[in-house]
């Protein structure tokens, strides 16, 4: 046994298989937007929005592992504060701190980011555009961000050496890197698209499109809050950190506490959409539930692990209010979103950064974030409303900000070119018929008689012309 | 790292992780109800009984916040018997054994209660109502009982130093504190309720009112197979405490052997219900293999730690011919319970209680309850048919009693009170257009061509008119 | 504490929290397998479908307690390479190597090889000679094949004292074992029985006979790539084992690199797959992708821990071929496998048994297949493509050989015999009705109007006759 430790198998062992699991559970996320979206969408475009969810797994493995955990976390002697620039395709990646556990976790989180995208897109993209944006964001946009906020070499990282404002911006599990990320391409999508075919009648007033199965809505609703235990405790990484000038506290009882913090918040969100929207259409809606749960668990990401329970009552309270009035205003600008992604994702996303800002405790920000580094505990800016100046409530702006701008300046671009080129949008007629009938070779349901179902689109197109 | 030893964040870490994990598969279980439901009742009524699925969970999480979880767990030096009162709102929860990860899992467990008796009550019920009883029921019925056979000080406790029989009941998951309190509650909301419109002719026949979707159902029960894991061997809390006495044991071998047992348990009533119906009905029927499935685990969950694997087996065997028996006779006395909720959950509850009084082994029985204690492995009564006496079967019979009292006495007032202000059952107008149309504003589904579709109740009734 | 030590324990729990949770992954793919056959074959075959998968796990778990799990495992001083023979009932298992969460892993593998076979004779088979083949595959027939390659003294294991060709073949989580077993069990069902009614019209042409929903298919791939965690990963059986000769490895890092490789080679055989088949149909087909990642994961599966992340790649690259090439000989040869069962799984997983044998790198087969054993790190054969000879090449090529032989020895005149019995196939009438009218009591789905729907077969020839 020379050479290792018991010691150190020991704790690398612990941390491997809290991360590992972990990243399982993230992974499960996926399936959980695939069934969200799918329900979410017309019975004629679910075949093409679960290729979508499938597709952004199985590429972003493979340009995640060439080069986007690359650009996110290859950081060496010679590293710079905006791009990762190691470990390509792995090559040569340590076996310790950077492992194959760590590839994966940060894998599960890049390919959730284009899944967000998808839903504000859905039912009038063509999928060779899917494949060429899904690629760019998952690959390209999302690292850099990574690297900026998440890295130990970021210049918005409160983990590097040189810290923003003396704080850097406390995005613990990325309800800005990754959320705000999603949600900001998805609404240059939708704009550039314009809403569905009949989505808006002739004077202005919206027609609801309802999803097709409600079911289907409800089970990634509950896979995607299963995921979320994955996702927000998870961020930790290691959870054999002990905590100095404790007596018995750590990581492993940070994780508990996260884990709590981020049902209340999904909870809380959930109960306020429930009566909010009972009060404002009439009715008690499942759906709207579902969306505010998801909106509670969006804005509590990056606060998750420096926040009171108490607290994490209050983000999800006004997460709620956020996604409700966005919404509202969506209509009003003709805005047509079938996940309300940008809403949800974005909106709830910012207010969580902001949320960060107000309301991080001091101890649990020097917990999360000294120890981990070995540094002594010193003091650094914590939330405003508890007294902890406006350093970190700075850098929490500053990161909204810059997500904003730079996935503005990167996937903005390539969707007006995409446009341009009329490679970005389905025709009317496909958009009439479906996507799964006009790409994917069949509805994605035959029911008992399948012999008088048009399964190709020259079958609809007969059918049509009464042939 | 001045004040924690290497030896604690090890073993806290370790038990953590097993705790953290056990309690996010506890919460699948939610999802696994919320699939069960929507599967097995008719497709107007999907919509509502979700919505119950998801409002359990979000109203719970706040409710048990608040001071279920207080009622429950809240020890202090001044604790009684039969309620709690440390802990409102998690305030001064200690950090090592009252941790968060603790109360995350006890969570979990709570919010699944109120899901079994909505099963009993649903396609009928009024949603608001609904509110009523699953808040009552989360926040305060099912806390006591948890507080007299979970807690340390609990008068049923088999951990208190106070036994009941010199023994306290043996109910190691919860078929009495979780699935008979329940069942019981569910048992009178659907008497006082009574039967749906037309499940009975006017002879008395019953009419099958089958469920709308049967690979919802059997999604639904792998899932509850699968939170099942969590449920049972989690229950241990600690996987890190080894048993004195032993060359090589503790916790980690137990909770292997209680997934073996809680497997076993449930395929055998599986195999006893496929061919028990067969023989009945005439065919191989997937939907009663399934409930006896989960009428094995129900059974099982009493006992689960302390039996021996061919004693599951018995287990597995008779519950599901409780099941089958009860089954027949809710027929006979037209009772109508969409789910068998109280069939299931109750009928096989009790019977798992009884079943380890009678077979519950010494050396686990030991082992599971006084290793933890640090008590040095004194005997105390066990399994009457492994002769260890009538002490626990005594207090076995006690927790049965206690149980359908307790819940008779509160949530039997509730539902008829709710009954006599008019408040509990749609109208049969409402009944017959289907919950999710006069309540939640529209079907869970929307086939191809939605332009016909009525998508709220005035639709409904507009074209029931002819107009 | 007297007998267990603190190392021991920590060790233990370690462990165990690692095979635990990783079995209850593997079950997940019970559930993954149910919903992929579900939404693959005709809605009028939807409840036979997934009560085989319900039969498979509580059958299943009855035969590998009974006898299945001794005749794989069951080794003593007495043991031969041929078959076990202690364990019956787990009588006698000792609580340190063999205990109780190893067999649960091994019993979650184990009811996965018949649902494997279940696609390849879906939708034409009778529910009484399942229940005899599922029964004696998993109890008998499987079995056998892991005590040959995985079980300690098994004349084809890496592990034994006694290595074939100074190597043992490297299968190590199942590509030959699991995979290969189940998809040539299906090829002699799927050929003794004859395609299904209507599948090949008069002149041979094969008619596309599309599964009733997609979603399911969808839904069931993720589960079962969320499955596959446990499967490959999982199958290190120890997490905590370090390796000689290093500074900071063992299989904590093992794990995690098995996991990468598992994921690549799944997403590209997907990539491929999207491409392949765009190329020759036309479209851009998302169940084919489904199907093509899990080809890639059945392939990585006898590898995943000795190759490196760039084979994985490979690997994928020709699973998706071999898939595409088999389906393509299949409709030549007018083989009907409605799940594509024996190409993918038998098909890829032989192709994973051949890479394993080109690509295995030395450094990481003496880690997995040294390490546990204690040895001293002493050279042995590998990758014939890395310089390792053509040791472990032979011995992956007898395994194939050997498996081949042994299912079509043993499941060949099984299926044989029940089909001329006549008891094997369905009639003509039932076929076309489906099985769910025909044996199973009614249809999976019931739309709104349920009145008019059959619900026994009695109704549905009464209708047929238009009385």
């Amino acid at each position: 046994m020379a050479g290792v430790s018991w010691e150190a198998s020991v704790t690398d062992s612990i941390n491997t298989i809290y991360l590992l699991f972990s990243a399982y559970l993230v992974f499960v996320m996926q399936l959980g937007f695939a069934m969200l979206c799918a329900g979410s969408v017309r019975a004629k475009n679910t075949m093409n929005i679960m290729l979508t969810n499938v597709v952004d797994a199985v590429v972003g493995s493979i340009s995640y592992f060439l080069f986007g955990f690359a650009f996110a976390y290859g950081v060496g002697t010679d590293s710079n504060p905006f791009i990762g620039s190691h470990f390509f395709a792995l090559r040569d990646i340590p076996n310790d701190t950077y492992d194959y556990s760590f590839f994966l976790y940060q894998w599960a989180f890049a390919i959730a980011v284009a899944g967000i995208t998808s839903g504000s897109i859905a039912e009038r993209t063509q999928f060779s555009a899917y494949l060429v944006f899904s690629f760019f964001l998952t690959g390209f946009v999302y690292p850099i961000v990574v690297h900026w906020v998440w890295s130990s070499t970021g210049w918005l990282s409160p983990n590097s050496s040189e810290l923003l404002f003396g704080s850097g911006a406390i995005d613990f599990a990325g309800s800005g890197v990754v959320h705000l990320v999603g949600g900001i391409a998805g609404l240059w999508g939708a704009v550039i698209e314009g809403p569905r075919v009949g989505r808006f009648d002739v004077f202005g007033k919206p027609v609801s499109m309802r999803g097709h199965n409600a079911t289907l809505v409800v089970l990634g609703t509950f896979l995607l809050w299963f995921g979320w235990f994955g996702f927000n405790p998870g961020s930790f990484n290691k959870i054999l950190v002990p905590y100095p000038n404790t007596t018995n506290q750590g990581n492993w009882t940070a994780v508990g506490r996260t884990a709590v913090t981020t049902t209340l918040a999904g909870s809380t969100a959930g109960i306020v959409t429930l009566f909010g929207r009972r009060l404002l259409v009439g009715h008690w809606d499942a759906l709207d539930v579902c969306n505010g749960v998801l909106g509670g668990f969006v804005a509590i990401t990056s606060g998750c692990s420096v926040v009171e329970p108490w607290a994490a009552i209050l983000c999800g309270f006004f997460a709620a209010w956020v996604l409700i009035g966005l919404n509202i205003g969506a209509l009003k600008l003709k805005y047509d979103d079938p996940l309300e992604a940008a809403q949800l994702h974005g909106g709830c996303g910012a207010w969580g950064l902001i949320f960060t800002g107000l309301f991080a405790k001091e101890e649990f920000v020097i917990q999360a974030y000294e120890s981990g580094l070995g540094r002594s505990g010193e003091s650094r800016p914590f939330g405003v409303l508890m007294g902890g100046g406006w350093g970190l409530f700075g850098a929490q702006v500053v990161e909204i900000l810059v997500i904003v701008g730079w996935v503005t300046a990167t996937m903005g671009p390539l969707f007006y070119a995409l446009h341009k080129l009329g490679i970005l949008r389905i025709s009317i007629d496909e958009e009439n018929a479906g996507l799964d009938i006009s790409s994917h070779g069949g509805y994605a349901y035959v029911a008992h008689h399948e012999e008088n179902h048009p399964r190709f689109y020259a079958d609809y197109v007969r059918m049509q012309d009464g042939s």
